[in-house]
């Protein structure tokens, strides 16, 4: 697993020309070794924020986790100082090196405040699992390379929450002000009915008493979501087995043509040994 | 992206030789200039009519936007006239303008008597995105063009809807009116029961405290139209399959016999080569 | 469309030499007319039938459609009756037959007793639409021949719900005898926790407040019922597309094939004229 | 059916060579009227098991159900002792008879202390029905096979609901004990947002009241994991489905391959009596 740990960190390795001190630093944080003490770092971190969840433990080795916990936080600043390091600006240039430093910045903001979500946040320090073990990068890789594809039909389907959230603050907003008050209120409320949550117990139903009509608006809604969802599942699905198929039918498609080229080169053959005896014949003649 | 917003109303723009204003218009809605300023104002539009939900912003700056929308209203009006004015009656031979007529149309309906609904109604004018943007245009043509191969689908589970609501209304219709009072109510249950929303919990448990076997009716209902449902899915994916795998295989098996085709054409040139060489010996006979 | 509901039926024309009676009678029911004024009378049953759902309706015209309900069924009975004199005992081969059989039978049985129960089956009549509509037909047979294919996903599916059902009921059924009372009420119960229907807050909470562990069991059945009807849908989606795919790849193989016979063919004819060259050369020497 | 029962049981028959009652036990194993009597055993345990749900039925022939399970279950003893005598250490090879032995061994663990739940296990001895019956088997080591190409997305699944549950504790775990008060109640919670079950009624919407930003976090939650679970249903489909086609596209290359090779052969025929006769018309000159 050290391979391929490695492979795709290789091209950022600066000219070995370039020597010095960073050409070492280079050399470091392309090492197996380094990677999987980084894996390592971020398991133990996980669970230590794990563990600082709990009062009871807490209570008793609360300090000694607080200070594990900063330690770590430290070595994630200096490996991400070395790699800035080593690839300078083009540290930029990989959207995974861009997200790690993210996670860990957020560590660093001083967390006065609100601090209970900044705090919350620093656990997504635990997310580095994902740019660091590279079969976990590949699928999510794969499912935001996806989504280009699906641009028409995300479009479409903002396009249909904006204006059935418009219309429903409209029609129910000054009766159900908790559900449909304003523009966000709707799109909540709407997006709970897309998932089909109490649509018609909790919202629908009672709308009704007041707006008799309503079901048609609703159910509208529903359709036309499902639909457009629908529709994007069959996109990501049939795109992923066109990759796949494509794939194969090249593979396969190959084969084929080796062998009529092979029939082919039989044949030309064919044909110069038969100008051959033609040449024989006529210079018989 | 201006080349493919022309693309498809090239068509509409009516001989050159007729000359003078008609023929001008008609080159004016299909420059891309034109299309993008449509874009603009259906997005302004669209801004303008989710600011207008808000009583603060109303409040504040209400006359203005109600104004704006006006203005942006006639645009739209004179923009239909002049496509009304190039196609004449072939106007309503393209669906999206019949659409684009409809939506605008909705707005220019006194809103007099129920006029919150009218008013909520004049926000599907910002649907006209879908119109104006060729990748929207695509996509929603796809999904209603899936539609006609999934008739007999729709119509078995309209049929099944039926026999169910009549049942369910003659059942239940007495102990349970609100559920299942009429046709009307009986259907819009079975729609939410189809929803699996708070089927059990919410209906079916209370009804069957009063008709014990009731689940047998349910569970039945659930079955059938899940399957049903399962099956207009399915036939909707196999079809987007197809439609890809359909273009490609197309493609490899025309590679294939153009490679068999010049091996054919090949062996033909052998065959005549041989003719040539059996006439020179039988010559020399 | 006349033509395509008479096809299937025309085997089950007796001979022409029989002659006489039945013949004639197996000519009427194999007539296209004959097949429409089964359709119309189907409808005009399905509206009557609507109709009488409606307290309003019944009272102003309700024994006019009682009348009416009762001659479309003596046409059934006589239409059946017609049928099974041409097709004698072989009436019983085709299942759509029977399925007419039973729903119109349904309706002859006197409802005495539970009379709502008979009176709401008497609905049923109206899926008579799906036997005597070709591509109603069609889609039907469709979903019930993907069954047997599914048989051993079905048989594991109702195995594991056995199973759980007779473990919720020795494990929940004291304390909680509404859901889990017996194997009745648990297996109902299973039921709309594989439909997700409040099977956290309505039940698995609730029983979880008496046993702590008791998540456990509901998240394994959770698990193994969801991951066990994704397989069964993937089994009808994977066999619904390897049979439009099979079409077509034959389709495609024989073109390909059809070019190598003609390929093959041209190589025979070449190897008989130079057999021939052979011969004149041979016969020169 | 009794061959098939039999075949993946015949590699372990010990050498005939080896003779004695060891052999003899081997040869009673594989054969099919003992994998009846299995069956049989396991259905009869199945009814026995559901009877005793009943108080009514035990109250009547209780002691007889419950000797009639303990001689099953010494039966299953018995059956899994041979099967250990004929495969001695290699027992363990075969992940169907680990479980044989798993669910037959709970029996026989004392059910004294937390009574109802070792009795309840009992009844997984009817999933014996999974291991001896042959398409079963086949059908739930589909599935497992399945789950290790998925493994890297259940990693992040497991990652994602880690990360949210560590979050949700930290910050909604202070006014929702009950839902998000240590790690397990948070993914329990996270769980059933996740099956979409009341997440908006049941606990965002509370949650909402108290922070109002919670929307953010849920439907994140709710978004990320859908489209896992998306991509992992995807996987699935797409694996199976080029299962079926590899089959399919490998016969029909051989067909093509092999039409191409009687051609190659026929043309390499070909070639050797050109050669013949261009040695004719040499010789000759």
């Amino acid at each position: 697993m050290s391979e391929t740990l490695v492979d795709d960190r290789q091209t950022a390795r600066p000219d070995a020309s370039e020597g010095g001190l960073r050409s070492r630093a280079a050399r470091l944080i392309a090492s197996s070794r380094f990677e999987w003490t980084i894996i390592v770092l971020v398991v133990v971190n996980a669970i230590i924020l794990g563990l600082e969840t709990s009062p009871t433990v807490m209570r008793a080795i609360g300090p000694a986790l607080v200070i594990l916990d900063k330690i770590i936080l430290a070595l994630f600043v200096v490996e991400l100082a070395l790699r800035f390091f080593v690839h300078r600006l083009r540290f930029f240039n990989d959207g995974w090196r861009v997200f790690d430093l993210f996670v860990v910045g957020i560590a660093l903001v001083p967390a006065t405040g609100n601090l209970a979500v900044l705090r919350a946040l620093r656990v997504l320090r635990i997310l580095r699992l994902i740019s660091v073990i590279p079969s976990l990068r590949k699928v999510v890789t794969g499912l935001v390379n996806a989504l280009p594809g699906m641009g028409s039909i995300i479009v479409l389907m903002a396009l249909v929450f904006y204006v059935f959230a418009v219309m429903a603050t409209g029609l129910f907003g000054g009766s159900f002000p908790e559900w449909f008050g304003n523009l966000g209120a709707s799109a909540y409320s709407l997006f709970q009915i897309m998932t089909l949550e109490s649509w018609s117990m909790g919202i629908v139903r009672p709308v009704m008493e007041q707006y008799e009509w309503a079901w048609i608006f609703f159910i509208a809604f529903i359709m036309s979501t499902t639909f457009t969802v629908l529709n994007l599942f069959i996109g990501i699905i049939v795109s992923a087995m066109q990759a796949e198929h494509d794939d194969l039918a090249a593979e396969e498609r190959h084969t084929l043509q080796d062998n009529q080229a092979s029939m082919t080169s039989e044949m030309k053959a064919l044909r110069a040994e038969i100008a051959e005896l033609t040449r024989i014949v006529s210079e018989k003649r």
